[in-house]
Order: C-alpha cells, then structure tokens, then sequence
C-alpha cells in the first residue's frame, strides 16, 4: 500500500471508463460435504467466460483476520486506508439517507421506540414499524423541532430506523449514545464524552425533549433511541485524488452515502433488481469514467444463512453481467466488500475473491471465478487498498514513478 | 499486518479452543535428484488427509530473505511484531532455564569453557562437558558468589550452557560479549556499551573475577564466556492481548521460556517423544482454551544436515497427529518457526508452511501438505505475525471492525 497521496500525483485524467462492482459479501466459506463456497455453486457461464481472459486475485478488506463492517470494506476498494479513514455509523447513515454532511456537522442514528410513562424503554424498535411511518414521523419532528441556533434535520432510512444531523456552531460529536441496549431501562441522557462536547450534549438533551412532546400521542413509535454520534472524516474526494469523474449506483442508503462522502455522484435506480442497476449504469455511462455498482443481496442471505438465495443473486447478477460488457469498459471489476458466508450468517474475514479484465490484464486461464482459483490468481493475495491503483493502471491512467 | 493494540480491542473470550503446532524449522528447501524437500519426502498419511480439508499458505517468519533466529520466529507465531518485540538471547536463555525475570533484570548466556593459567581460551566449550555436570558448576557458584548489593543466580541449562540474571539497582544491559569468539584469545572484560552500563560491567567484572576463583580446580570447566546481554521488553500478555488462557507444552528450554515471556502457563512433559507431549496436551485441554506444542527436533535435524531423521520427525508428527485431531480442536495450526533445511544446515529465510484446520476454513483441495502446495493455498502468502488474527479469527473470538 502506497499513500492516497502517492497515487493522486501518479494519476491524471484519460478517456478510460471503469466499472467497479461490489457483490456485498460476496465472498463464502464451506458448505455441505464437499465443502463447497456459495460461487462454487453458483452456475455462472458469463463470469466463467470473463475468468477465462481475465486476472484473479483475493483480496483482504482490512488485513489477515479481521472483520470489516460496510464501512472499513468500502474504504478499502475506493482506494481509502480503513484503518486511517475510519467512518463511523452515524456519518454513514447521515449520508446514506441523502444528509449532505459538512465540516462541523455532527450526526447519529435514530431508532425509533416505545417508552412507557416514566421513559422505560418497552421496545428498542418500536415493533419495526413499516417504512412509511418512520417517515410520517421524521417529517413531523421536522415541521415542529425548534432548537435556537441549530439546525436539526431528521431523514427516514427503512423500518425503524432513521438518521439525525445537527449543524451550527462549536458541535462536537464525543457524545455517548442513549440507547440503553435492552429493554426495561430508561433513556440515557445524552452525556458529553469530552469536555468540548458539552454544548453539543445540552443541544441533544434538548431534541430528545422536544421529541418526547411531539411524538408522545404516537403509537408505537413514541420516542427515538440515538447511536454512534460522529462526525465526517476528511475524505479526499474521487475527483481530486484519482482524477475520475465517479458515479454510484446503488440501491441501499448505506452504500449511496459511502460513494457520496468520496465525491461520486448519486445515481436515482429504477427499481431493485440487479437488471435495474445496470440499465441505470447503461442511461449514464457515457458522462461518467468511473462507475460503482453496489448490489446489496448477496450480503442480505449470507446474513440470513439462505444459502440457495445468496446463490442465486450471485446467478442473477451473472445473467446481468452481459450487458455491462457491452458498455465495453477499459476496466471491470467484479468483488466484494468483504465476505458473508451463509455458514456463519454475517460478515466474515475471509479475503475477497476479485476478478479484473482488461485488455492489458494477464490471463490466468481459470475456468471458473471461485475463490480457490482467485487464491491462485495473478493478482496474487493482496490489500483491498490497492485495487484502486490497479484498476486506474490497468486504465492507463497512472503516469511512472520516478524517471 | 495490524498493531497489537488492534488486535487487542477486537479480541474477546469464547468458547473456542485452538492448537498451535510448531515444527521447528519445518520448511525445507530442495534435495536430490528431484529437488524434494523434507516434507514432499515424508509419509504422512494423516496430514495429507487433513490436508485436503484446510487452508494452506505461506508465511514469512519476519521478511522475504530474512532469516530469524527462534525468538523472532516464535515472536512472530505469538502475534508480536518480532522487530518491534525483540528479545535477546540472555532473556531467551534465562526464561527458558526457569528464571523469572523481571523490569530491571539483565540476563547473559553462559558457555562454561577451559581457560590457561593465563586466561586464554583454550576451549569455548570446556569439552562439552556433560549436563550433571553444568548443574553441579552451577551450584557451586550459586553457594559462593558474593557482590554486595547484587542478587546473581546462575542456572544450567544442557551441556556446557547455563543463564545466569543479575538483580539490582541501576542496571543495564548494553554490555559487550566476555567471549573472545575464537580459541586462543584472552576472554575479554565486561565493556560498557553506554556510559549508563558502567555499574553494571563493573558488577560484572567482579562476578568474572569470583567465577575464576570459585572454579580454579575444576577441569576442564574452570571459567565461563558470557554473551547477549539483555533485558526483558515489555510484552504485553497472552491473556490481555488475546483474551486466551494459554499453555506451552514444550520439551526444550528456550520455547518454555518464550512462552513464559508472552504469559503462557509452561506445563511440565513426562518424556521426551512427540507422543508424550501430545498426551500432555490431552491432560491439559479443559483447562486451557489455546494451546502452544513445540517439537524441536525438526530443527536439530536440520541443523545436522541429517535428512532421513528429519523426515522421519515428520513422519512421527504426523503418527501422532490423530490423537490431537481427537480433541476437536475449533482451530488447529501446524507450521514452523522458520524454515531449517538440511541442505543449509541451519535456520534460513525460506517462507513456512501453514495449514490451517477450522470449519470455517476455506478448503484447497490440496491432496499433501508441502511447501509447493502451500504457495498455492487460500491463505496467500503472509507475514507470520498475520497469523494470530487468522487464528483468532477462525475461532470467533475478534469483533468487527467497524459498522
């Protein structure tokens, strides 16, 4: 791994496009007598093809052992150190909700609760309420939320949860959550963690009083819970430092703020299907000369430990996969943020299986994109921190080090 | 590779148990016509049987090219960056003979040898004179050693070696060798290496002075060299690091030592054999929840250049491997400390094999346990001290990093 920095002076603007696609989770463990992974079983005759001419490689999100969240796996393959540019939850759900964060703006994560008359926590998610009345509810905290020299901007993200920006002057985000982690407590007030947090604290303590009156005729949801209050890192952003011109398209909130914190540009998708984002990829293509391609339902079985689904979305993008060849990319990428192997129903720190083609990509000769051939692969075992660099050579966008 | 202090804040307790095997110097390098190592040479039925359902990989022990000595290599196996975590030989030498050093210790090594009635060396190694004996030396410098203000204890280790620690105000260690390191050569006196070790070489020269004395009728021990002065480094322990109650089961001085550097507990083994400290580690196994066995003789061999006899320790490893496999380890390791090929003689550079047994364990397919297959396993090719996470990992006892 080289600095962000060493890149940004290597790299310069080209007519090269590149596609980036991150199956979330993509990668498996062993399952069932022979001990195969979730892309063994998948059949996958246009990625087959692909492999063929195309290098592979694993790739570590972080480093040997270590489980990513979404957060530190993204970093990674947009070219950020995770561990140096760490995000936290709540500037991720600000940004994922479409919370443009400035310098100076702190955030948290709302769940949405029911407490009972004396402010006992009943239940952390007020029973998951549907979509449309977290934003029912995040609408009417913003028409009546009043707090003097602040502005408080509250933004539904899906069931329960929601996401919550401050901005005004002297904000500091060391403040500890107020969600007790069980039920049959009360709130927790929001406490300063450092002394300079204190005004940020008493600005909270006054939201969450104000919430607490304007939802207390609500049923279930009649008060929120706030977490991993945060504030936005100093990201170089993807113009800047990779001289692209970086579009995202991607369905979940999460992943739309991660792209949108580097700079890409948000994309609107029809639909939700895996067809849906790559026709959105096709309608912009000729404005951008980077685009990411999230799909999130690789990551969502392997979370549930639904194996033939999670081997069916990986079939389902593989039967996508054609039209995005047409668009004839200098550069496509096909992996993962980290791995989510339905055997242990989450994120795991098992290495990335990674597939890079490209006129100028050596040919492993692989019949097959799995994850024991990328171990194999002529990209070798590598950080995902330097796929970024790979990627923008094989674009020939990087100019020599050193004479 | 992530700092300790990483790795610290991920780690937690479980239930889990691991095993990590060490075949000193395992890796070899080619022989023979046909250019086998001593592993493609070895019979070993139940390796390759585990084989075939484990990750391999390569690991350096501390660098490509660099050849470690048995602290850095062991340093690196117990997940401290073995540059970072340097340990001399006087700390190795002293831990293994069971003393227990502590902040402000200074430790040497200790060859008994031969001297003229001028004091030049006529032998370094005093005819390697038999263990009984070194124990007997040993003791009588224990009983008549007398510096006013000192704690000094001497104690044997095998043949001609023994450790011996200086306890007392305002020591340190950078003193300079007494061995003259060729025969026919007075030995030299205690130098200071910075002015702060004066008092220390002081202390040290009138301890060379009452040795010459206390042993002047001996034959043909009647004088000792001292080498690698030290001190012991603050190493954090096994069970804050890891969260992991730990035990050593080890035959030799040295890798008891180590491991009662990093806090593991050192359980005595009754024999010799590898089956006799596998049997120990069956003793021991509710009691602990990892477990560190070393077999030594792989590197003896090595050293020797006795090829057939290394490849039969292998061969015993593996006839014993059933018995550790029946304790259903959640993780188990088998791999070096760095590699001691027969062809070189002596420790060397070249990567150790890993396997890596875990449920969770990608599975390469790979029908033999040899260096060659091990290029092409799962777990890449890493740096040693990556392996602890990976350990740790495949356990499930490290948090995500990250949301």
């Amino acid at each position: 791994m080289v600095s962000l920095d060493f890149i940004s002076k290597l790299a310069h603007p080209a007519d090269t496009k590149i596609i980036l696609c991150v199956l979330d989770g993509l990668g498996g463990a062993p399952g069932g007598d022979k001990g195969l992974t979730e892309l063994d079983e998948a059949k996958t005759p246009n990625l087959d093809a692909l492999a063929l001419k195309s290098s592979l490689g694993l790739a570590d999100p972080v480093s040997p052992g270590i489980t990513p969240g979404s957060g530190p796996g993204h970093m990674g393959l947009f070219g950020y150190d995770p561990i140096k540019y760490f995000i936290g939850r709540g500037v991720l759900s600000a940004a994922g909700v479409g919370l443009e964060m400035k310098q100076g703006d702190i955030a948290a994560r709302i769940n949405f609760c029911t407490v009972d008359g004396q402010g006992i926590v009943t239940d952390r998610r007020a029973g998951r309420i549907p979509t449309e009345t977290c934003v029912k509810l995040c609408e009417k905290l913003g028409g009546e939320l009043k707090v003097p020299g602040v502005e408080i901007l509250v933004r539904p993200e899906r069931e329960h949860r929601a996401a919550v920006l401050f901005r005004g002057e002297g904000l500091d985000h060391n403040i500890g959550d107020t969600d007790p982690q069980r039920e049959g407590l009360h709130w927790l007030e929001p406490k300063a963690l450092k002394p300079e947090a204190a005004k940020a604290a008493g600005i909270v303590g006054q939201f969450l009083a104000q919430v607490g009156k304007i939802l207390s005729a609500e049923k279930p949801a009649n008060m929120v819970l706030l977490r991993g209050f945060d504030a936005p890192p100093h990201l170089p952003q993807f113009a800047d430092a990779f001289k692209l011109k970086a579009a995202a398209v991607a369905v979940y909130p999460m992943y739309r703020g991660l792209a949108s914190l580097v700079g890409m540009k948000v994309i609107p998708v029809e639909g939700e299907a895996i067809k849906d984002e790559v026709a959105t990829v096709g309608k912009i293509w000729k404005d951008y000369d980077f685009v990411y391609l999230h799909v999130k339902k690789t990551d969502s079985y392997g979370e549930d430990g639904n194996r033939p689904s999670k081997v069916h979305i990986i079939e389902e993008f593989d039967a996508a996969l054609p039209k995005l060849l047409a668009l004839k990319p200098s550069v496509l990428v096909i992996t993962g943020d980290h791995s989510t192997p339905t055997l242990l129903k989450g994120h795991s720190w098992h290495p990335c299986p990674v597939l890079l083609a490209a006129d100028t990509a050596r040919r492993d000769g692989f019949a097959r994109f799995t994850e024991v051939n990328c171990a194999r692969g002529t990209l070798g075992h590598f950080q995902a921190v330097d796929l970024m660099p790979l990627m923008l050579a094989h674009a020939l966008r990087l100019d020599k080090f050193g004479a």
